[in-house]
């Protein structure tokens, strides 16, 4: 073996443990889907408990129940002084059913759907094919909008995670050359509202399937901002998009192959004014495909999850907006793994 | 909401990222293990290829296999250059199925069964009992032993993943108040190799069930340590051990429960001389348990493959080796997650 001939120092040469951590990296990744799951760190919002009590409320046998809590510490999602445990700032803050700011409605989605879903990945990457509820002939999405206490989670968790695309796009934008904004795939108005309680003369509002009105007008009315941002129920494919002198689309165009892409960049234009903008969000990949590991999984998750959607790099998407007409496009930063493409008219 | 209220900087808050990445970390791991299965690295061993070579010689749709190399390509396990992408060197070494230092066999068995198995882990904290075969009657380590050509690579990987502890192990002990080592559960015999190798002085050998007898002849024999190094069989909870100055058990104890622990821990006492050495080398925990976040999933991998085994704390062993007998015991970092506990009669 190469590394074991005698007098060769070992020092230097490559070691399996990276291999080994992403290989076995799933590992730590269930231990979290589980605690949110089990309801972990709801439980501990009100405070901090041991071992035991803990253990006595989730329901864990006390075989393995220590080594499951002190992995959460060792991976910084809990705290524990004195044997006492209690949620770490980001787990009490986004992983507590009792808040608003809870999206671990998404993590429960990718521990009842996506473990599976993935298991299939190499099937996926053979056949091309999606390997979620569409292969045994279901509709996830369909299902999750008919079943509105659900859907209302869904909704909220989009809001959690959109969170800071939403502020950054409020703080950059230059807003005083702008007076109305449309998200078209609004969820409940996350990022109108944003920029609505940073801009005081900026007003607009969602555009997204009929189910989802009553969650939007709720949301907005919680800011008071029901008089500035309306909801515009409809089907972006089938329907035209409101006009409005900006327009969003956040985490929508990854979900849906180049065609449809074109002709939802199209619709935008159409709907703009001279100067008008598009703002694009998505786990934008880098123009040299090596940096944005997220963006680059996001887009398998979508060969999981869809029939032709993928994520796609700025360079990509300021093509596609100059072939349908903006005069100009260019890609930001914005938070994490997330950047917006801006096309103006 | 708290991050949404008007006038309140963001800048502070928590953000969901980590929470985010952890949860769907599984996503990463299961391209590298998707990878593995497919035998990308095995193909690419041969030379560079680009994407639609490397596509059409794993059988990959075209929708998503740039994606899927370009993700490999992101997270450090491939390189690409002019679009042709190669092995990097960590997974041309122990990624090529065609190498003796390959350890994929793990990673193909991770993929084949644990991601399934840990799916269910929710499930394994509630009943404290294992989720792998067991559940339904099987025992996947009685079928491995019952195929030649699967334990060979088992094994081999194996010595692959020890590697790094054998070279530490026979680098850092004193051997020279050594004569011989005894391997218990010594698979290939790696570290009685590793020792043999660098201490022309010490012989000894390996203890292990009958059938990984060829295996271990075979490989200590291409070192040409066949002379130096001879194989025991036996059962190490049926059988005494061999006589040796030092035995050794490596990721062993961790399988099994507390009274088998200290069981094994007795045994290797009352086979060792006065001033003889027992060595553990396990992913053993650090005594707060609060950083080997390796070593607390292992454990949990303990619930999900055994009937009672659990990782434990260097302070931890070193009250099983002192209530055995031991006149002294001490924790000794080797390499990555991996510690030894050293227990001087």
């Amino acid at each position: 073996m190469e590394t074991g001939a005698p007098g060769i120092a070992a020092v230097d040469a490559p070691t399996p443990d990276r291999i080994m951590q992403l290989g076995l990296g799933f590992w730590a990744s269930k231990v979290l889907l589980s605690a949110t799951e089990l309801g972990l760190f709801t439980e501990l919002s009100s405070g901090p408990l041991d071992e035991q009590e803990l253990g006595d409320r989730l329901g864990l046998h006390p075989r393995s129940r220590r080594d499951f809590l002190d992995a959460l510490v060792a991976l910084g999602m809990l705290e524990r002084q004195d044997g006492r445990y209690s949620n770490a700032p980001e787990t009490d803050l986004f992983l507590d059913r009792a808040k608003p700011s809870y999206i671990g409605g998404i993590l429960e989605m990718a521990n009842a759907r996506l473990w599976q879903f993935w298991g299939t990945l190499t099937e996926g990457l053979r056949t091309g094919l999606p390997q979620n509820e569409i292969k045994s002939g279901g509709d996830f999405f369909a299902e999750l909008y008919d079943e509105p206490a659900r859907l209302r989670q869904f909704l909220r968790a989009m809001t959690g995670l959109s969170m800071g695309a939403a502020h950054a796009i409020a703080e950059r934008l230059p807003w005083d050359r702008y007076q109305a904004v449309i998200d078209i795939g609004c969820a409940e108005g996350n990022t109108p509202v944003q920029i609505a309680l940073a801009h005081d003369h900026v007003s607009g509002g969602g555009f997204d399937l009929p189910v989802v009105q009553p969650v939007f007008e709720e949301y907005v009315a919680s800011f008071g901002l029901g008089e500035r941002l309306r909801f515009h129920p409809g089907d972006f494919f089938e329907d035209p998009v409101p006009e409005a002198d900006v327009l969003v689309m956040g985490h929508i165009l990854h979900d849906w192959d180049l065609e449809q892409k074109q002709a939802l960049i199209e619709k935008a234009h159409a709907a703009l004014p001279d100067g008008g903008a598009l703002i694009v969000y998505d786990s934008v990949i880098d123009d040299e495909r090596r940096n944005n590991v997220f963006g680059l999984l996001m887009s398998l998750n979508m060969l999981i999850e869809t029939e032709g959607g993928f994520d796609y790099t700025g360079a990509d998407c300021c093509a596609w907006m100059r072939a349908a007409g903006f005069a100009d496009a260019k890609v930001e930063h914005l938070v994490g793994p997330i950047s917006m493409v801006v096309g103006t008219k």
